[in-house]
């Protein structure tokens, strides 16, 4: 791999490990900004909504760009894609998510050029709605922004 | 979760974490069957046989049983819409793959009639036919098996 | 063919014939477990519940088993693939759909080692939200269980 | 139903009836034009191939004129989306399908106003390249012609 | 092109041309019948409500006629997939639409046994519910009728 | 609309009108760099190959810079979801496409940070492949660069 920070590999161990277990990959978080957060719903609209607000409020992204709104929307469709497989719906479907997730920002290639790209990384579980009647799922996107 | 055994997690880690890095989580493999291999390719059958292959090589699946394939199968394609995000094909959309993936096979739930799952989890590149020209994928897909 | 029982089959006639017509396939239905119902929605939501209440109320699926509930998850929504052809969603698309159903379980392969499999077949109408606006649709939805 | 003929139930039963089976039916059949076929391949291309020219061989389709070949296309792709269920690819997704396939035109609406439509039907088996790891499949296409 | 009117042409300047543009392809639009509207929405059903009831009002088609709403109803979602780009929804997606619309009624092909067929297209902005979070989109489907 | 200059109705312009017709607006083509080209396939590797190829060759992206091949074949992708309309292929589903083309840079919004945006363009016929079988398709991808 071209690539000195594998920003897709750091979103997804951010969004599946615990803390404990994050530690030993702590000193490669150094080059990156990033945060975390954790989002339960049958409504899809919501979990893109938490995503899009944990990245404005821990200032990943620029609040008012439109260009960066949209290379994070993108990001985050395509994790909904490995979450959801298949279709990016949930309540419609008769199912539920209960997902932490995480996004990283930061410049992957070595050559400075590449730039700055985005990845959201989402881990929990997916499944019919009653405590116990589901499974594990997980999506990653990656963008340039 | 109202798991004891998180496979999918398993398998992540299995597909994206180097041989050290792993070493951590050795110790919560032994209740499971996995086996990990690698393919590179611009066509998504070639990508698909070499999970099959590996899974029946390393016996985490009953050769012969076509309702072990068929749990299989489903589980590689739910995988692999995490790896394309959108569209299940590679070489037809003018990109190509290098691929390692994991297979791991438990009994996730705390009740034995729950029986066994098998997760297929894959990690890599996915980008044009050019070296470099390419970002970091992820799938991961879970069945009953 | 080598299944001795066609549960598909079996599944497409309860769901597509009437009564009387359905007499003559009656012998055939010995060795299955089966039922059938009846739902009208522009939500599809209310599809998959009607037909996950039935399986459960008619003892075709073991209630409490998640693992059983996930078998029957997945072919109810390969059966609606078919019924929307192209995009799993109804009321959102401006369409609704009269649907009788049916769901077999038995065992269609010689070998016992193939166990036990459950087919989910839906007939009925799908269009506009205007009385006679509509044509026939179909779907058969198969998974091991 | 405002249907008098009901030909997407006359298709899926000319596809997945025996003819001993289907004689119960032959009344209904007088007031269609109707023609049936097999087709078995890894090639999407070639199913759609083999509809199209048992449609023109026996008449059923007018040859020359874009305006039917249009109408059968899209339900012969319909009627492929339930055969596939979620992707329309067969062998680039590492599976074959053995199918008998119907094609019924006739006039399915009480006013004569609403003219003619087409239904394509498929039914038999969607699998491994492997004999015996398949299970059966089912698709119905309906459109106006 | 062995068409001698353009009807998809027609209907995407109709859909994006300001009035004064559209004035030079004007005697063009001589030979096919037409209308315009608007509609802005997070409701996918209301856009396709929108563009029915405009295709009813200005008798593009024919009210009562299941078969020409039928047609119609495919072309609209033809459109709809290239204003959405991948999966049919706007609200569900957390994302909103503020759209130009068009119907083009009219006889393409030089031969008159093709008949009559049916364009619509959209084009306006697709994005985030916020007030300038967004870009243009484009689509336009095609239908015999 | 917040955006000075709408590069997707100026790709459409330019994939669809004649030299003579675009005439009309070419003054709003100063402030963008733009191309076209023309393919004909029923291989949509070709079909991707066309565009990317006419970019670089006009110099509209950057030919060493992965994060600009990135942005294109999104952009490109989400043109030929239009085209295709619900499922990205053409020979496969046995049909064939004769496409022209456009790609058209710039910087549509005007807040300066907003940076530029790529907008590709395709208008042509899609139909089977039989000369005269065939109806026009259009499809607009954009994604910022």
């Amino acid at each position: 791999m071209s690539q000195k920070i594998t920003i897709g590999k750091l979103a997804l161990l951010i969004a599946s490990l615990s803390d404990e277990e994050l530690q030993a990959f702590r000193s490669t978080l150094d080059d990156v900004a990033f945060c975390q957060g954790k989002v339960g719903s049958m409504n899809l609209q919501k979990v893109i909504s938490a995503v899009e607000t944990a990245a404005k409020r821990n200032r990943i992204i620029h609040d008012s760009l439109y260009r960066e709104t949209h290379a994070l929307y993108h990001a985050i469709l395509e994790g909904i894609d490995g979450v959801t497989r298949g279709h990016p719906s949930i309540g419609e479907m008769s199912r539920t998510v209960g997902l932490r997730f995480s996004i990283v920002r930061g410049r992957p290639y070595k050559d400075p050029d590449e730039g700055e790209w985005i990845a959201v990384a989402f881990y929990g579980t997916i499944g019919a709605p009653v405590k116990g009647a589901e499974h594990e799922t997980f999506g990653l996107g990656i963008n340039h922004i």
